[in-house]
């Protein structure tokens, strides 16, 4: 199965935490961005983080670097997150100033997908949601969420709105939480454009197995519209290198999106704090790409007689087999 | 607002784990257990479990106990978990055999309830699920479940099942995982009787708040039918004494039941291992008592005052004073 | 028992995160910070932090600000974590010159503290541990960070040096990350003026009921300096308003500094990311006060005997009518 | 490096749970229990439990098991944990009398090793510890703790007393609880036949990296005494077969066990509630072979070399290219 591999553009950057803010390492303009992304030669993809990235002014210059580059724009991921005003949320804001502003960038960032040729939104209302117990009115919020969100679906119906889910943070608890609150979501919005992201690692917060949350979308509707890849310890969104702690779950992830015919693309979303950022995402690429040739290169048919069969000997040995061959 | 508070039926006998399999007490008989329970005032209803207390054969001699003990039959949970053929699952099993069972004795204990004066039945399929990864077909196996369950929500329209969500114990990874994901089933179940239990700890253990699982079984439906009171450390099903740890959690809760006018029973599902039985029911109902009280005496609208302006700093002086007024 | 309550400077400001670096509202300088302290009446003590407030050459200035304000220095915590140089790690990283300059940051603010009329170093290694599995010499590095902490330790014994543990953030897996590995480290370290700071959310972040994370330290060489108050959701440290989830942990907290006669300081740590800084401190002042309160008025032995019998359902029947009385 | 491998006996036989207490399959008889380990080549020895399989008065019997089947006495587990008696505590407890019996069984099961040919004795006192907050005057209880266990260190010197941790489980909180807690205890004991057992799956549930806790034991006075192997989703003891989940946390473990020149036993340590318990043993064995034969294949220094460096994308090229080599 091919698959065709991209990279959020701030991942091969400068990463900061809330201890050192201006970052761990010096920062990188837009074109080296763009210029770091051009070295990893699997990747053909960029996306794009609005703010950050791509404003309603600079759509003109961004398209000479996707072209300069030869780098496609996989998505946009509007900015619900990373400006003061979005502190008590966008879309399920309390003030309804704040709603309308989230649905307006929303558009904006539409019309700019469209003009730099792209035709996904991947939407992560991270500020959506509530810190402390007796703060939301759970229900209110969450028809705003919804209403808000499909106002932008309606909008084009030939640009996709993919939605990325998350349990916590920057909130406590987000409202777009988990792949079923995300399907729930969906199914509210009622649009054919609308589905869902898959961040590897915030499946895993979730205590999601990735590869049944890949299944959840196929079974209810088809609706995975988009991938995230990075890694972590379960309990915290660490953003690490793909493949570097669950080797098995990322196996299993690999072998469902194939069996379910997923079409997408996958996209690193990796936060090297420590690391080079141009490095991480590499190793991320390559990880990717061996996980999903060493799907292909499995016998047809022995997945899934070891899922047919459930036996857990049998499919640990295999798996070790696999994995730790008597060399 | 008046509550109906029950018990399920073993919670005042002796509990079991998989170090002390004969039970970390003495066990007490069928009827002692009914007196037991006849000793705690304000507990009116009482839940049994298939096969533990009732089965095909004692329908008649329950229904004496309920009657000499003037208890109301709150519920059946049928067993779907405590017999080595649940194994591998009930109506998600791999074996069509097992599957066909877990609906026969769904409707025997639908029969069975009827028989008793019951109108609800709360299922808790806790083996349906999986272990391992590469175990289980995540889309056959759900379609498995999503129809046994109907068939036994189409036998009799007038009773209602109820579904208990659990995110693992004891499969490591359960199908009926999450609000959210049960949710999804009885959407895609489609009956009017068809809903979801919340167990207090289980909304816990799934990193829920469990007042705002409340709101979105109200948001999508209005399917809160039942409700399992305890407590737990957030990580595991420590199935311990109603209030013992989440204070400000169970007073929400308590609230958003109020909120959304939730007119079904409140039980007891407590473990106590190490505890007797019968003190630690009565406890955990002088608490629901008291956290139902406390929301009612709250002047009317400040909490919603509280919610609507979402301020932590507000929220927290408000609880503080509230639970530790200056003496 | 009457405590001195104090806060950590940066507190009654703005803080940032990861996705909003620039911070949640319009930032203050240091002289708003003393001045918004000053308006919390129980505050008489204010902790600094190397670098972000207190450096070599300003602390006449912070001198005059602690003068002006009636507030005394109640610590410093060095800089260990907020510049690219500690990115690695700061007493355990694996460039010598790193770890030298660790050490040697430490002396300047002993020094400083000396000067400021100050007699403790709150230490927060934060960097120090690893991220990836195989990228750390889990030996070499301890015995390098509790040389160098030793170092600092040997500097002035004038001056107590107190371990802040956290099990993570902003690595995956910090070194110092639990009560019990910062005593083997105090222990290592074998000075008198080394000690052990609790934050009350990193305890319960690893798992420790705080109460007996306070105990843990009276019992192991009386080696609790310092204490950090603030609450979280238990599985990331979410540095809420005190009190504001943990009702009962808070109390029993509590309980154990006067049982085991903590006369250190109580100073507030939290991050108010989305509230007013200010009136978010002013709240767990209050907070803490109200605790110290409930504990005072409770008359002497009830909490003993409770403790004594271990029995739960009277212990939970205990606070219910202690924290919801009929009313 | 030669490792030699065991397994608890009741390991190959069947497991229940709080469900399903009387088990998931037909239960063995302990010479079946014997014969099925005897059916493992690599299996060499074999770990009891105190009355579940070897008491007072079964010695010789169990002798006849041994010398029958060839295998060696690893350790005895003494009973702590099942039987009612224990309910409340063994060596912690808060009856005198029961503190006694903890330590007169552990006498009784010293005796009993030494006339099997055994020298260590594997403590599991997880019933010592509590459940709910202001439950445990956690200063004393420790103290006992401790005091009875050194009593059974001081009984003879010439048979190793390992203790095994573990964060929870029966108890909502052990006092033996992490590595480092382990530690603080050994060096409170203070003789040199106390030390520590790791439990592989124990590790995780506290958080910690299990070759870290390996290297801690080496740091602390070379007190890794004894390991048991399973794995688990982090969250829970879920007991599994060998890396079914962790694959590069058990490689890095075994890479650390020849690195601190570990030379005592690996042993099994699963809960097969749904699996052949024996081939789920012979699963675990395999895969324990084949990571300590992959860390034995390794060059000389490349795992090394990669420690020292810290090189996030650096490690996690190697372990892909170790692990899913281009085929």
């Amino acid at each position: 199965m091919s698959h065709r591999y991209s990279v959020i553009l701030s991942n091969v950057g400068s990463s900061a935490d809330r201890f050192l803010t201006t970052g761990y390492s010096t920062p990188f303009t837009i074109p080296e961005l763009f210029a770091r992304v051009k070295q990893i030669p699997q990747v053909t993809g960029v996306e794009l983080i609005g703010n950050w990235h791509v404003t309603e002014r600079n759509v003109k210059e961004i398209k000479q670097h996707l072209e300069e580059n030869e780098l496609k724009l996989v998505s946009i991921i509007p900015d619900h997150f990373g400006q003061m005003k979005w502190k008590n949320g966008s879309f399920a804001a309390k003030d309804p100033s704040i709603r309308m502003e989230a649905v307006v960038h929303t558009k904006e960032m539409i019309d700019a997908a469209i003009e730099l040729g792209g035709d996904l939104i991947s939407l992560w209302p991270g500020q959506d949601g509530y810190d402390y117990l007796f703060q939301a009115d759970y229900i209110q919020e969450r028809d705003w969420f919804a209403e808000g969100v499909k106002e932008a679906c309606l909008y084009r119906d030939d640009v996709k709105i993919s939605l990325e889910y998350k349990v916590k943070e920057p909130r406590t608890h987000s409202y777009l939480s988990t792949v079923a609150t995300s399907l729930l979501i969906t199914q509210e919005i009622g649009t054919d454009n609308v589905g869902v992201t898959i961040d590897f690692g915030h499946a895993l917060n979730a205590y999601e197995t990735p590869a049944e949350s890949v299944a959840l979308l196929k079974k209810y509707g088809n609706k995975l519209f988009h991938v995230h890849m990075n890694d972590n310890f379960r309990h915290w969104d660490d953003d690490m290198i793909v493949g570097s702690i669950h080797t098995i779950e990322t196996l299993e992830f690999f072998y469902w999106l194939k069996r379910t015919e997923y079409k997408g693309w996958l996209s690193i979303d990796q936060y090297p704090y420590r690391e080079d950022g141009l490095e991480a995402v590499r190793e991320g690429v390559n990880a990717m790409e061996a996980f999903a040739e060493l799907v292909d290169c499995i016998p047809s048919g022995e997945l899934d007689g070891l899922i047919r069969n459930g036996n857990a000997p049998e499919i640990t040995a295999y798996l070790r087999k696999l994995l730790l061959p008597v060399r």
